[in-house]
């Protein structure tokens, strides 16, 4: 068994998603004092090429910095590996190859949650970064669980999706919100019953404008961060037999 | 030269305020993009014996903890340490003693900001743990700047700064918000201009309350997020030469 849960955070993509991860570990938390709380270490260095360019094949490639923060976070023992951004898992494999501690998978994390959603919705919405979106990550795994999938247009992923990252990215999380609202929207009038927000930036742009589609929608962060919880959990039941 | 600068934030205690230390170096840096943040490694490890019972002789000590944590900081090379904790500041020189990176230290970095208000205030009052308060930190400080200080009574300490510091860290920041702002009055009453939030967890609670009391409230966090930017721009400013 191991000695004890310390969980490490590749951030910084960007900081201040990273930070709602942090905060929703705290929430998700039914703690009564600062010592029930996760162990948790966070390399949030935001120095780290822009995933989104890279994979549009205009930027230079992030996977140096994300192999040292892995390497850095092992150095630590961290015992899991939490990545608060979705892109980022396009380096997946060659991240997981090179860690001793598992690297826990957000779209997995997510996709289990969706499967559990009762009543399970029949069409889902996903807003995510065009290579996300390429990559099928989502598409695929609700696919598998019987449900279709509506996504933004090429057109919605240009003129509403990227600057309103980017906007989030800048700090001016109410513009980012108006805009990733109305592209929300867009796909809720498209039939969507549930919005999938499969990027990082959208809840605390959905914050900043206190949207009420956030209750129609799965967070794949709070997921992660309630998958966490659980881990600990378990390792705290089993620590005390 | 130093390579580069990584800033290691020594947290847990408790790790809601530590957020708030990392939310306040997002908010006091002028970026535009994610790259032009600090670049922070976070120990954010709340299994830490209680500071406050520790001093007031009512537990073990947190010094071994507060060790491994410098140690574990100063292995990924960290340029700097912050300690998002005053009461934590009673280990300081052992922990300074430990350290290779050298650790910012929180009082007199809020100390050096009181000394650039303008106008200066004449008394300021000071919420504090009772083990910050009899160390005696803030109080000198702020006599040499020639500023008389206002302090809670035991009282005040016993019935609204404990309750309200313990509040926030069980998450009940509303309710901690209610007791600190009560506090904060009686010291504004007996003639504070301005007060000191020389506990971590304070603005946490004042945000929740939305109290009016933060403008004229001095922010020791926020003033070592301020000290942290400011030391990455001149950094930056002499990279470029």
């Amino acid at each position: 068994m191991t000695e004890t849960l310390l969980f490490g955070v590749l951030g910084g993509m960007g900081p201040l998603a990273t930070l709602d991860l942090l905060q929703k570990m705290i929430e998700a938390m039914p703690a009564k004092r600062d010592q029930e709380h996760l162990p948790v270490v966070t390399w949030n260095v935001p120095q780290i090429p822009d995933r989104q360019k890279a994979l549009a094949g205009k930027g230079e490639s992030p996977l140096p910095q994300l192999l040292h923060a892995v390497q850095q976070l092992n150095r630590l023992n961290v015992s899991h590996i939490a990545i608060p951004c979705n892109t980022a898992h396009h380096w997946y494999p060659q991240l997981a190859a090179a860690s001793r501690a598992p690297i826990l998978h957000l779209v997995d994390i997510a996709a289990a949650q969706i499967a559990h959603l009762h009543p399970r919705p029949q069409r889902v919405g996903i807003i995510a970064t065009e290579a996300t979106l390429q990559a099928g990550w989502y598409q695929q795994r609700l696919a598998a669980l019987g449900i279709d999938v509506i996504l933004p247009t090429e057109q919605e992923l240009r003129t509403l999706f990227v600057p309103g990252c980017y906007a989030v990215k800048r700090g001016e999380n109410t513009l980012g919100g108006q805009l990733l609202q109305e592209l929300a929207t867009a796909l809720i009038n498209r039939g969507a019953e549930k919005l999938v927000l499969a990027c990082t930036e959208i809840p605390l742009a959905f914050n900043a404008v206190a949207s009420p589609l956030r209750a129609a929608s799965v967070d794949p962060a709070y997921a992660l961060a309630q998958h966490c919880v659980a881990l600990w959990q378990c390792f705290m039941r089993e620590a005390h037999h």
